[in-house]
């Protein structure tokens, strides 16, 4: 049978595989990107979803508007202005299934056979995915600890004036955990402000923040309606319930709009009643502390057990934010041979290689630390440590 | 700002911007495909719901596997095997949301720009929206009472040996509420198989059949595992949820599943889990039952007062099932024209011309006999039968 010549570039997740084999209980697994379930606000969420059913029941379960619930809209604006300047109203706010849908409908939307696309380098795996099905091409510009390289992007975008969008992740990425600072949040935007270029700002971590400092949206300096800002509650709230959003200009979303309706009608019209009905009842904010405390103090407990059990010359990124942690081995080594020994020894993470979209680099892996509890984190990094440590002394004595 | 070449052939949905007049309550609308939501089992649901949040509460919020719930794939699999003659089991089964996407799915894994699909004559205009999105060519062949031509059908692929793909629905379509002969289908797999062509049998209204007479699914004579069954809970349960499945052959299947994790990971794992445990916890045929006895009952009442208010020579198809029936009006008329007096006049339908890919068709209408009440049914109808008949004898007297 033939299939569309896209289907040649796709291949599975490796997250996905990961995933598979460390599902065995044994496994201390640091791969995914899953919250930590106890914190989900189950009892809640109950209550929510009956006031939604015995209020409005039928009309829960029947088909709903493509942009999405209304009041749920609202909110997300009103949310999104409070806590990231952005100065939107409901009516730029469209409803999707999580922000991965987003990123399949922004790829959609821009993106022909060839097309040029910036990224940050790494970058989410995820998006690289969802975009590689327009069959794009990727420019990874480089990405440092306080953001993209302006020189470099700068550069790149002279030397390719056909470069046809930008996805970046500004708030504690996937997979490094880093923040762009403000200073290079402005300037990224001075400068995009010369082309006429689509941002995708993706912003799913934004609020899981340890410092206490919430950066603005790049919409804040968004003088030519060129940004178009992705958020989520998978990590804010539960992701099983794949509900995110899309907010852009009149004249950009509209289009996502129509994309939205040709890909699935709308998003779960029952999801998005009993999210909008707990934001009702409940106060996130007070869910969000916790969150916040909870993923901060396993940060620290991460963060110490590698300063603690890895050998001195690995680096590691220090999140203020998010759910990774990102940590960059000897140039010469693969991640990927870590992996497999590591896994024989019961502890997983993800290699960093598929996270850069056109492979620069085999020596990093992504650590979550947010879905393992305590004990593990210390016991899995600890094994890790071991076997980095042997690693080491192996290449050490080979250089000598 | 420049969009994929593909946003040029995109137009909203003529249903979508109908359905936006016809929210005024003083319209009776026959335009859109809705179930009539005081069937919906909204206190059945509620109890399996509050199930599913107290049994497993953390999990149903949590990210889940692309495939889907376990549980309802295997439901999924032994209902359509009991029902439609298939021979699946849960490893043939994907969920998505609604059908609607597993026809966007549909044209990303086998539409490249500019290839040809096959399809009935008229067809169902999400599907051509979904398509078109992947910039393909549609073929109509001719469809008649019986089912889809084979002679126009054998035709066509040996004039185009370029064909990637067909696109059918044999069980009472939507727009005309045809159902194809049991004879038919069986020519038509006989054909088919002569072919290498993936064939989508779209079958959301299948169980909703008002003679006691279910036919198979073409999956029955699929000797090349070359057919691509598509279903959903939207018709014969709940819309809202946004839960359907494609049932296909494992190399097939395991592309869709690809591109269901770049397209959004999964569909709600909550609305999956609440559907599987309706199904554990009540008898959905009984659910199905008062369905068909309510649809059944408004076919009955639109097809007689269609009898007793349109002119005589109107044609109109007299559905075994479903939820639609199509119109025809003389050969020089144009709907979209009757549709503007009708709205003026506060009665609704969605014109056919959309329903054909190339435009083919301007003189015919679809009826959506499931969400209006009975009163309103009569009351419609008959309105409509006064426009189209103060129509029908200015077009005769100009005739003379």
């Amino acid at each position: 049978m033939k299939y569309a010549n896209r289907m040649n570039q796709m291949t599975a997740s490796e997250i996905r595989e990961i995933l598979k084999v460390t599902e065995q209980k044994q496994v201390i697994s640091f791969a995914g990107g899953l919250p930590d379930p106890e914190l989900f606000p189950v009892n809640e969420f109950l209550t929510a979803a009956n006031y939604v059913l015995k209020e409005s029941g039928s009309q829960g379960l029947q088909y709903s508007t493509t942009e999405g619930f209304e009041p749920l809209r609202m909110q997300i604006a009103n949310r999104m202005n409070s806590k990231f300047q952005s100065q939107i109203t409901k009516d730029d706010v469209l409803i999707v299934n999580g922000a991965q849908q987003a990123l399949d409908m922004s790829g959609k939307l821009f993106l022909d056979k060839g097309d040029l696309i910036v990224c940050e380098s790494p970058t989410y795996l995820g998006a690289i995915n969802a975009f590689r099905t327009y069959e794009c091409r990727f420019i990874s510009v480089l990405t440092e600890d306080e953001g993209m390289s302006l020189s470099h992007l700068e550069e790149t975008l002279k030397a390719h004036p056909d470069i046809r969008m930008i996805y970046v992740i500004p708030d504690f990425q996937n997979p490094t955990g880093r923040r762009w600072s403000l200073e290079r949040r402005k300037r990224f935007m001075d400068l995009i402000s010369c082309y006429d270029i689509p941002v995708i700002e993706d912003n799913p971590y934004g609020e899981i923040v340890f410092d206490n400092q919430i950066f603005p949206s790049l919409k804040k300096w968004d003088k030519n309606n060129q940004v178009i800002s992705l958020g989520t509650f998978s990590k804010i709230f539960c992701p099983g319930l794949r509900v995110g959003w899309i907010s852009a200009s009149q004249e950009i979303l509209n289009r996502y709009i129509l994309l939205k309706q040709s890909s699935d009608l709308h998003t779960s019209n029952l999801s998005q009643r009993q999210i909008s009905k707990y934001l009702e009842l409940f106060d996130i904010e007070v869910h969000i502390r916790k969150l916040i405390l909870a993923y901060r103090n396993k940060r620290d407990i991460a963060v110490s057990a590698i300063k603690k059990c890895f050998p001195a010359d690995i680096k590691y990124t220090m999140p203020e934010g998010g759910l990774f942690l990102w940590i960059e081995l000897p140039e010469s080594w693969s991640s990927r041979e870590l992996l497999e020994v590591c896994i024989k020894e019961n502890v997983a993470f993800v290699p960093g290689e598929p996270f850069y979209p056109n492979g620069e680099k085999k020596n990093a892996f992504r650590l979550n630390f947010s879905n393992a509890d305590e004990e593990k984190l210390k016991e899995g990094i600890s094994k890790m440590g071991g076997i980095i440590g042997r690693y080491h002394s192996a290449s050490m004595s080979e250089t000598i």
